[in-house]
């Protein structure tokens, strides 16, 4: 196994004080606590598609898309509401580097199951652009990095709300209350500003970190994961990016390039009180010149991307997906009365939809093998998947 | 013209201080400001619709509806971004008077122009129900909402976000930024939690109160504006009522039962600046044993009570519409395989169409009759519709 | 009934003789049948909204659209199935005079009320655009009018089918079984061709020809009705047009320019056997430079054209509604890898939604006020509304 | 190709000779042409998911469920429109052995991908409920498919289209143009009929026959397949069944059990002159109380099924998605005013997720499986997939 790094929980968390420091921890940092050996997928061996990744292979190869964090990582021991232990943040995505208010992207959403929430996606609907910041975050939070989505693109743009039209950013959540103190409600604006400002391009944090800092998938610790594709030039050479909070799926449906490798790795469960109801958040990008209309399609193959890990999207699971596309820009104040827009020919399309699949596969299983074992609240803990036995069972079967 | 009651401003809102006392008025209170006359449009002898109203001719006429404001009307003069002038509010509704937590409401909503938000409408579409109150607010205001809407929640049941499922309550919003310092976010969490807990039966104070304080529509001063039916026997007996925040049209639109009221009035415009981007958010009620698919069908026909009062749902317009039915219930904490729920026979739900189209068309013509003048940032102005010219104009047509 | 002047049937249907001669008429032509004078709603002095008409104030109107019907409209007395009376026919609508398979329109369409089919529209959602004719007709001929129109296309179109892909004509329906002999299946494959072939600019015949030959609405005597509307220049001077065959409504809803003309008409009323379900299909085109998803906001706005004559949307309407737009065109075998289009500002589409409710609303009445009485299966009477008793009643409201 | 067993064309095509007889066939039968050895996958050693099978494992498990083919595969040689050859059919599924149209089964859709037509689905979203047959057949035959659907109706029930409503079947559609003379309209109404009629419940032909008849999956030859899943006793028992039209997908995706199968047969491709745009219907039925927004959740998980067996959803490609359930029966003319349902809690609705992902996989499997090589118009050939090498691919990769 090719293992690149070893990461500290202190390299890929930036704990945020809370206004009343917690309590000292009750525990030293365990052990398992985020001191893992992780590597992304592709440093395993194992690749998945056929279509080359981006320089990063993430979402950031998408010129312009920036992505940045902000972790609440403190506190050990007994949940106390209010006190910890924390275990969330966010992640936010900008669409652009320039001013995407003014001029917006194409975007759309589709929602494989509704079992939880992103706000602005109505907007987003009639529009067919996007024109804020998207957030990651935790259920409760969702109301906190609102405000901080609105006070961020308040600071940036002086007429919001007042001159010009007022705005609904774009906030998913998935319930990392298992891990966390989602009651103690430890997600702030200033958490989304923060955020928003140290977003940069370049290489994404993956696994417990941002909004991804107390998630599970398949029973084990998840969190923030990319991955990228890149169109051969006769397709027009565009990149495609995805970016998961991943949250969802049990231990016996993991497949890994095809592999079972849920049913191979029987122990490191969470305890029995660990619920299933998780949720899945993705935004996929692109500079490819589509419509909204055509993001719409791109974001119903997120699912199949979905399935191939193995999932059959359950019910407590809130499957939320967005799309954008930085091809086209839409004046947000036009002075004509039309605009142009270029449209990628529906018959050339499929190896965007290829991109999205392969990339949003891969995207879930970094947030996988990237995320390291966590304890939290009540002394739950999730383990990170063994990447030596993973590497041995996909030996094993073939690959 | 029969005026039963003169209301004073200070009658229908509740001043709540900001945590910085705003800055001394610069203006005296205005002759404008909320001191007019004001009836119900039955009041002024105007039937729409051949269906009775309920006892309050309101939302809360349905048995367990409940309905309560919070009100930020201070602060006058030119506008200093979180010095105010404030006009705005929060309108909380809470479907039942039991725990709709434990025991949900078939629900489901309708976006006519999605030019708004109106979060937690992924998880009503995808099981059905509604679980949470339901929030009419500002646009800026819907972080510090739902923030309230989940700490109401946290409060009132314990498990919620650490045994139970977290909570994403509905929280839905207009722009009023033309009266009010929606940049200075003086809407607050607790804004959410007193309202709800002040939320009550009986009648429903409309006009510039709550979440309508700000909000204007065809031209007019409007805000809050409820109305109701009750169905034949023979059709069951159910009541059906509705609930708006309104906030939108341009004056020439304007109809009142029909006859084209916003022609003959042509002056009591908002100056020049004023920008038509509106909203309309609606909220049905009925006790009737109604599915979710069947209340989606019901939201459709909500744009026809709005489609009757004038407007073509114009760009700028938020329209979203939300219903729910008390008389199913829903465990959420099932302890068997299945529940039972009766349906209505869509061959016999006419009349909740009829119902509906007829009080959300009067709930609108409520929430202008209802509204005072209102003087806000920058002094603009919004007038409320004068009553005695009103009935002149209805007389001239015939009615 | 005064009728002062006679319109003979024959000149305004086109009578398809069925292959196996009907039997003959038990009955001789009532003076009932198609004789009185008609007028459409501005003959009558009768304008609604603000905008001017297009030179035909039909659909027709927008540059390249073509309208044909083949109307079956024979036999009298007794239902005898597969022996008539026959009130049915096609009308087709050619979305430009040139090769719109290869050359696509840009569309999208809403359904207010899916009791009712129409089909291709999945087609149309995916791809927003259209390919083929629209088709109007009965609902049992939806079989015969499908195969029909795939004749027309293949017969146009010598790859379809075999070089290029298969082509799905959007065919909607309502049902008139309640003057027509449905189970009787009249409408035939070639009924499609023909009216393809027929299909021209200019004028529209309207009221009981074509598809509308069996329909009713509010009670009275309905069909095919139309109606345009012109853009000021500085709003683009584009033309939006509709054409509708409209079969719903219950005669006491019935409002024409808010006037509620059905209150004053209690009589003229079908027999007791009548029952509501009807259906209503609208289409709506326009020359303006619009995306499909700007197509799908302005068939939203259809309801509101149709609100304002009165109706609830009742359970068995089966209300699908279908916009296009030439203002764009998408190539139908794409050479190159993108194709540019041009999307009007959203902040600049309020007066193309105005045009939509306007045409909308009297595209409907002008169904109404040109349909003819019309004795059907059965001796089924549907009266065409008195226009001397509607003048009055206008007058007597102030119009 | 090594044939070690003869299963003769004639027992599993009823092969209806068309009115007028076709052109002697210019070719002798080929030994391609529908001689292999066939095998479901189960036979072959290949077990997907963890639940059990039904015992047919066929969508007949589901009680009531009938399902009848009428296969027309006549002519060879050189495609001459109307002369044939036709590789072609219906597939007829009844989802009830009683009166479906007076007591009505609840029923959803979703489509993955909306480049093709099912005919009837807004009806069936509108009232979450299916009262027709559903049909498989090819895209041009869905005019005379429908038009069988209806005679089908009105014969089997006297008052349809006269005393009581008109009826729009389900009939979907996939492309078989490069197999079949499409231009040539064999389908006709008296085939649904028929195949309606011969419906029965057992065991289910598979492969190369009805509606499948000229359908292409992967770049073998497919056609029809079936499944089935019994759900565990605390899960309630139900049954779960599935059947599919497949004709969709690339070779390199083939996925059989996470294999890689496509990468692995590089061979037995169609000719360059083959166009992936296919199409995919699948219909899943269950005996669980469920009601029809719960089926629309199922409808989604469909493609979580077909993700697992390689495709992105080509633009090319309608994937059309129905579901209904035979748990709940709603009365088509009701007495009453409400009726009950019972609703599985879907806190408990995973399994069913589980089964309709696990029975679409195997269904499209069996399809691929059972499907037998096909010579067509122009002498296109469609492969089988070769058992025996696909047994020792799954062999290799650990299976």
């Amino acid at each position: 196994m090719k293992l690149s790094h070893i990461v500290l929980a202190a390299s890929i968390v930036s704990c945020t004080p809370p206004k009343t420091p917690p309590a000292p921890a009750s525990a030293p940092v365990s052990v398992e606590q985020g001191s893992e050996q992780r590597a992304r997928l592709r440093d395993l061996g194992i690749t998945l598609g056929s279509l080359p990744t981006g320089k990063y292979n993430a979402i950031t190869d998408v010129p312009g898309v920036r992505v940045g964090h902000v972790t609440h990582n403190w506190g050990f021991g007994k949940l106390i509401p209010g006190k910890g232990p924390a275990r969330t943040g966010v992640t936010v995505i900008l669409p652009t580097s320039d001013d995407f208010w003014h001029s917006k992207v194409p975007a759309a959403s589709f929602i494989l199951n509704g079992n939880g929430e992103m706000t602005g996606l109505h907007y987003v609907k009639e529009f067919g652009y996007l024109e804020t910041p998207i957030v990651f975050t935790d259920t409760h939070g969702i109301g906190a990095a609102f405000d901080g989505g609105v006070r961020y693109m308040q600071q940036r743009f002086d007429g919001i709300g007042k001159d010009e039209a007022p705005t609904t950013p774009l906030v998913g959540e998935c319930d990392d209350g298992w891990l966390n103190d989602m009651r103690g409600l430890h997600v702030t604006a200033a958490d989304v500003m923060k955020a928003a400002e140290r977003a940069s391009d370049g290489p994404v944090q993956e696994g417990a970190v941002g909004g991804g800092t107390g998630m599970m998938c398949y029973g084990f610790k998840c969190g923030i994961g990319t991955s990228s594709r890149v169109l051969p030039d006769k397709a027009g050479g565009y990149i495609v990016g995805a970016i998961v909070q991943s949250n969802f799926g049990t231990r016996p449906e993991l497949r890994i390039n095809g592999v079972p490798v849920g049913e191979e790795i029987k122990d490191l469960l969470p305890e029995e009180a660990y619920h299933t109801d998780g949720s899945l958040l993705v935004v996929v990008a692109t500079n490819a010149p589509l419509t909204s209309r055509q993001l719409e399609r791109v974001t119903r193959r997120v699912s199949l991307g979905v399935a191939r890990t193995g999932t059959i999207s359950h019910n407590g699971s809130g499957d939320l997906f967005v799309a954008f596309a930085t091809g086209n820009r839409i004046p947000g104040q036009p002075t004509e009365l039309t605009h142009p827009l270029r449209e990628l020919a529906d018959e050339r399309i499929d190896p965007i939809f290829q991109a999205t699949v392969e990339s949003v596969e891969e995207a879930i299983l970094n947030s996988l093998t990237m995320a390291t074992t966590t304890r939290g609240r009540d002394d739950h803990v999730a383990h990170a998947i063994p990447l030596d036995r993973l590497r041995a069972i996909m030996r094993r079967y073939g690959r």
